[in-house]
């Protein structure tokens, strides 16, 4: 990799925006390509996806990178743009920073032997996306119940990234919280915070909680739970698709099930473009290190 | 005042169904006038306002409990409901629990000799609501600004019953927090508490700040303040009308400010319900002892 | 006030000490009489007390100032100092910062007419002493108790600036709460922070606590309530003297009961040192102000 | 292992005694040899070590369970015990609970195919009483630091079991933590609950903090490191020996080092006691399920 001075973003979302600010701050140029129906961004230069290929030392793509028509992901753009052999020529020989590697493959496996790194598979963007997934998590409760958190009785299934933190805040915002986990060590950690204690394995009924988290990307709220489960709780699914709830019972059962996903993205694009460049700077400094 | 077996609900909004149904888990008798848009409600009883009146050992009313054209506050009623000289007769001898005692009274001056009892004005009404109110405030702040708590930096101006609260919740979700207040015993607590502290009387400029939460019954960010004020800092308005900030400058200057009024209503209205249950039923402990 | 450029310190523990080092980081001239016992203070300028009484623009006397002989209460001087005629002479016309100022003109009824200030009278001083007040006494718990604070169940009597503090600490840090105050609007204040509410008036028995602390200078803790007081509970009494536990009753019926005062100056003496530092300075901005 | 309805406690220090207590607080027979010391302990069984031996169905030897000379750790008994051929006999077929059982086969190799059960070994053991070994680390810090924690800046090498807890106390506690760690999951989890960040391998130097507590078994705090560190900074090991500090080199260096060992045994012996009984009988629902 060489020396970089400037880096080009290649659409995305609002996260793209404060990503780049971001970058800018810390004084490198920055060029960014897909965003025609801004105006303008303050101090950022908006240009044309080629000018900003040709120009930019380093490119980055957004989560995700491109669709699935193999367009860039480009919500500010009124037109899809797709990667042609001309834009390969400008990029191939520079860092490119991508979401989800195989996807973009997919999409263009010219790039195969180009300089990819992928920021998203980095366990480092697991955990740092954790803090606005949780906070996330926590507005989303806000909005949907309608009493306070605050003396409320919550439960968290899993005890994961996002099981972690989001049980530490609920806690100290004066929840009365349950953490459901699996393993032995997870249970005692749960049991040292100070936290109620379930087990996964033996859930089989959920009764005397408002609120319910579930972060196991599993089903594990199926129809014998969900008949096992009150009425009046709210269940807040943060599992990945297909997630961990049947909502077609819960409907049935009268219990109120909402789906909460990318919540960085939705909830806090400047934390999360923040934690975009924290770890494509911190992929920078061990390639050179 | 009697023994109380039964209560009518006179009106109100969800906070009065609530209220309603945490009564009824005290099992006391609940009848409910005033929300014939609903079907059902479970077990409590919706009927007529007269009946209600007539069959209920006390009546309560919501906040507010009338409306400018003297008519109950009746949000889930299709037609607006006057007190008669009928429902006079039914309800003078009875304890009768309202909101804004004068308003009420103008309204109903026939009932100044009646045992009315104003629960918006004891000050456990104001200080249980500030919970919900400084909950309702980070709701607020968490879907309006676009980052994370945990992270900000944060400014409170006022260090009464709200400030007390959010500044507390602010600092437990991780945000800096710095405290605005004006008597020498308020600013040595917020120092005795690590918040940082600034002097209200003293503020000439409000800069680094990511959001700022008013909750001074006064002008503060006027003119003069909110030219000094950083455009990218968010200001969520708690005091009540006419509210502390000019809305006008602030959005020539592209700051970015929200009025957040009536939050526990919004935003937690079981809470909110059963804060009036609380405050109601310690007025008949206190009649009683 | 003239202009003070240099501070003379005149006996007192290791809070003077803490306190001199503290305005000597601010860069003024700090000399201290009444020190023989130690050999050096770092940078700190040790000489006895006339030539500190003549040299120092302002003079600033400890915790107590004066003991019951009327000698200055200087625990690291082999012997008892008096302040005499020529003393007088030398400091009569200087800002004399003391605290008791009853005791200290007792003693020294000739410099009534002084420029005296008397720092413990301050609101801010009690207010930023509870922090190490509340500190210290959970380090007392912590030493007494046998089993962890998280986990625990905590009783706090009284609800003024250290019962504030303290309940927050204990709870942050895993126990139980419950508060008991007397006025309606602490006990507001306590339910709407989540804690669990106990009415003073009321407080007919404890049962069901591993540890207490009293904070109210009444004796709340007699006979009666001794009785109705599990065994196994540890009594801390931070009220001062009297205090609020008859120790000989609790002693015949098997309570720990630990007396725990002057808790700043013992356990955070570099904190109660920077406190008096904080509260003189501030007497100072308001008399030049 | 056959159904157990009375436990043999074999010596130890208080924890036995509160493991006793807890364990006869679950309606089981509880007898306590090894404690001639004591008069009566309330309800439990004091008696010889033969008696316990012979006439319990499960035996538990304390942390450690023998001593260097293989005399069973009986600090509350006048005389050392020896395991005999008939103490063999008495409890090889009994199911035996022991700690660090290498020391103790060593001493009995004789048991080498009984039922043994090393609680000491389970990771929840050692999860469990990071918690009392936190706290009792704070103890230490508040009884040496003549400062508050409130306020106080600090550094915690390490982020294992112990870490995350102490971090999490000393942050709610009121200062400013940063922690070190090496691992670039830990250092993510450590951004993103908030805290200052170092890595334990360019820790070149300490400075700019109050106190230091080192977790990590390996000799960080060398001559080269110390010799970068503050004079004024307090070091708190709670490494298990050799530890991580040269304590002769930071003597020299005028920093304040302190060793602190078994916290759990020492400062909350009734919750190690209690730890001790969850495991055991974590153990014994394994062994039958």
């Amino acid at each position: 990799m060489k020396e970089i001075k400037s880096f080009g973003i290649a659409g995305g979302d609002k996260r793209q925006l404060f990503l780049a600010k971001s970058i800018s701050d810390n004084c490198y140029d920055v060029q960014l390509g897909g965003f025609e129906k801004l105006k303008s961004t303050g101090s950022l230069v908006l240009c044309d996806m080629k000018t900003m290929f040709a120009e930019s030392d380093a490119i980055i793509f957004p989560v995700p990178s491109v669709r699935a028509d193999h367009s860039i992901n480009t919500p500010f753009s009124y037109e899809s743009y797709y990667i042609d052999n001309e834009d390969i020529l400008l990029i191939k020989n520079k860092p490119i920073f991508i979401s989800m590697k195989e996807n973009f493959l997919r999409a263009y496996p010219q790039l195969q032997s180009a300089e990819l790194y992928d920021y998203s598979a980095e366990e480092e963007f697991a955990i740092l996306n954790a803090l606005p997934t949780a906070e996330g998590a926590i507005e989303v409760a806000m909005t949907e119940y309608e009493g306070t958190i605050s003396g409320s009785k919550t439960l968290i299934v899993g005890y994961g990234r996002i099981g972690k933190l989001l049980s530490n805040k609920l806690k100290v915002l004066g929840s009365e919280v349950t953490v459901a986990a699996r393993s032995k060590s997870d249970l005692a950690y749960i049991k040292a915070l100070g936290y109620g204690v379930r087990n996964t394995n033996q859930l089989k009924s959920v009764k005397g909680f408002d609120m319910v988290f579930n972060t196991v990307p599993a089903k594990i709220f199926d129809k014998d739970l969900l008949m096992n489960t009150d009425r009046n709780t709210l269940i807040i699914d943060l599992a990945s698709l297909p997630g961990g709830v049947d909502f077609e019972i819960a409907k049935q059962n009268k219990i109120d099930a909402v789906r909460a996903l990318s919540l960085p993205g939705k909830t806090s694009p400047k934390t999360a473009g923040e934690i975009i460049k924290t770890v494509i700077f911190n992929i920078i400094e061990e390639v050179y290190r």
